[in-house]
């Protein structure tokens, strides 16, 4: 230990010092600007991530209260940071809308800490938390203010950006796969019946309301409609897609993985979440949830336990939640993008589009659309990737607690456990 | 035991038939009227304060069984009660808005409820629960109608209220230290690793939904985003300063403590409660939010243990979430009110400050406002304390059946346990 164990969040107390003096300087109350999102994201953040991520046996404390303490310090940094690039007089105006936009940002670091589960130290995920939300905040800017790309549920912005920002720290944190195998304690980066219990708590919750995630900033009422549909059929259709997945891809006889029930399920809310206010037809939206089934559970059971052996730890599989899902989404947002036209989407064409130009029915613009939606992902894949795996290299020093292997995936380590 | 098991809630029957009797009589279908707090202040109530009591390893049946039924005698009782004080042409008239404050007041009870776990009778439980609601209604409308204070998240009536109507309850339980030390089966007095992760589904449910129960009861859209606001980030600062002291004062090298987790988290929605509605601006609330993290941390850690070995049971710790933080909210909107004026408020002032002179800008005004909310707390804490004192004292006979010290935090007392 770098520092005596009782004083090592001391410097989170001086963030959280440095937070009330900003929001006093810069942070006013602004019109009241209601979303009819914000109470299903805010249950989707503490009690989906959190729940979803109980799954291992040992680790549930750590699950909950990481989710918590890193959720509750992200809201309020994000609220400053995402804002910082919209002052009015030097002033940051805040509504209950800035509240919805700080809680989606918190998903992007807590996907990042699903990542890293058991992994990470409690003073490193806090260090990565407040790095990756500044990051990710101009990364948002850069997508949504200068490219004007469509991405209304963040997949490209949020999920995209927190998988590989994650799997960038996972790699500064890679050892040797046989060091890492042989003192890894394998036993306790598992369920058990319980755990698996709890965790379909955050699943089914997360699962609910991602339609209300998705719709929670769109402008039009239409928008809004289509966004809620599509959502919530690609998520029916990814659910059942996942569950024949998992038999059919089973090493037992057909039977059903806990993981891919937990976690394939859900990714119809990403795969759908770039294109979920535009006219793709409610068909569209369910096909698209079943190539999102396919995708993710094919990435479980292939390519995680691949990756592993190469030493790139995963532990959530963010990378087939959030991060195949999300590049998926902005591939098909490009297709989208590349098609649209005035007599599909009559006044709400530039609203859903925000790189078109307004001259309507321009077969240019709607290309033009397509590059900056290809160009979000491209920046956003580079950008979350390169300095995931800075802001890594920088979380192995010893001042920010790196976490002994023996010592990963134990509740031991941080909480007073009952006897 | 007085009479037969049987027969012991017989008596609660025949107080059900008296409610619908009473609501025959005099309670009938009122204008509709709104609350967008009703759906999360539910949830609160029935899953937020349910789960939180979980934690005890023997007696989650127990918590979220009582829990369940005593909130929904109270929402009847209370619905009774707190409109009794206004009726029209002697006839209640109920909307969506009375249920809002039914729920509410069950909360009160429901802190009570926390500070007794595992020690009160089923029996005695409910015989306080109608006490209680009776007497804080009562309270309730001299805080709100005849003092006109300000209480927009009632932190003064209600958890205030609670918290010390329960120590009083308490205080008349109480037996000599001694003698409670030798015959409690301590060791049920305690959490397993299980029942503190279904505790933390009550407590995030709690957290998520705080803000809509402290904007639950407020007039206009400027209070409504600023109540919601407030106690948002009043919450997130809590939250991550409890995690701090947690790990400062910690027991075992810096580790956290579930209790603290749990619960002093939240103690940020109490302490922002009185002035949630208020120009306190956003810095405004984290700061209290700070103050209400290290004050909840601190109760848990040196005066809930202290209070325990001279015999007054706090088995949730509500003086830490409900009871301090309830008096540090009612000080700040002391000191709020005396410093409100009609150039901040504009319009507003006679909606958040009843007490204020409709003659806006007379610093005599404001005064006055301050002095309601001192008469108000103090009359609260009074009130409360000695209330509860005598009803504890009541309680104690035997036709209550009193639990037997060996059969406290027990399940088995009231309910058939899997084998």
């Amino acid at each position: 230990m770098a520092v005596k164990p009782l004083l090592k969040y001391a410097p989170l107390f001086l963030f959280q010092i440095i937070l009330v003096v900003l929001f006093f300087v810069f942070v006013r109350y602004g019109e009241p600007k209601n979303s009819p999102g914000f109470e299903g994201t805010h249950v989707m953040i503490f009690i989906g991530f959190g729940f979803l991520m109980t799954f291992l046996k040992k680790y549930c404390y750590s699950a909950l209260g990481f989710n918590w303490l890193l959720a509750a310090l992200v809201i309020q940094w994000a609220m400053f940071c995402q804002n910082a690039f919209h002052m009015k007089d030097g002033k940051i105006l805040v509504s209950k809308m800035e509240m919805v936009e700080a809680d989606i940002m918190a998903a992007t670091v807590l996907i990042t800490f699903g990542a890293l589960l058991g992994v990470a130290s409690g003073v490193q995920l806090l260090f990565i938390a407040i790095v990756e939300t500044a990051i990710g905040c101009a990364n948002l800017y850069l997508v949504v203010d200068v490219l004007k790309a469509a991405d209304a549920g963040g997949s490209i912005a949020i999920h995209t950006f927190g998988a590989y920002f994650g799997l960038g720290v996972s790699l500064a944190f890679r050892k040797k796969a046989a060091q890492d195998a042989a003192n890894n304690p394998v036993s306790l980066n598992a369920p058990s019946y319980t755990s698996d219990v709890t965790a379909m708590i955050g699943s089914i919750f997360l699962w609910i309301y991602w339609p209300s995630f998705n719709s929670a900033l769109v402008e039009t009422p239409g928008e809004y409609d289509r966004a809620v549909m599509n959502t919530y059929l690609s998520l029916g259709a990814a659910t059942v897609v996942s569950f024949i997945m998992s038999s059919w891809l089973s090493h037992d006889e057909g039977k059903f993985d806990m993981v891919h029930v937990q976690n394939s399920t859900l990714a119809g809310g990403v795969a759908v979440g770039a294109v979920c206010n535009m006219h793709i037809q409610p068909g569209g939206a369910i096909l698209i949830g079943i190539g999102a089934g396919i995708l993710s559970v094919a990435g479980y059971r292939f390519l995680t336990p691949w990756l592993t052996k190469k030493g790139l730890l995963d532990t959530c599989g963010v990378n087939n939640l959030h991060g195949m899902p999300g590049i998926y989404s902005g591939i098909i947002s490009i297709i989208i993008a590349a098609l649209a036209t005035s007599d599909v989407y009559g006044t709400e064409l530039a609203t859903v589009f925000p790189a078109m130009d307004p001259k309507l029915d321009d077969p240019r613009s709607a290309q033009n659309q397509a590059l900056m939606q290809a160009a979000a992902l491209g920046a956003t894949l580079l950008i979350s990737f390169v300095t995931g795996l800075i802001t890594g290299f920088i979380a192995k020093l010893p001042c920010f607690h790196p976490l002994p292997e023996d010592k990963r995936y134990n509740d031991e380590v941080d909480w007073e456990l009952p006897s």
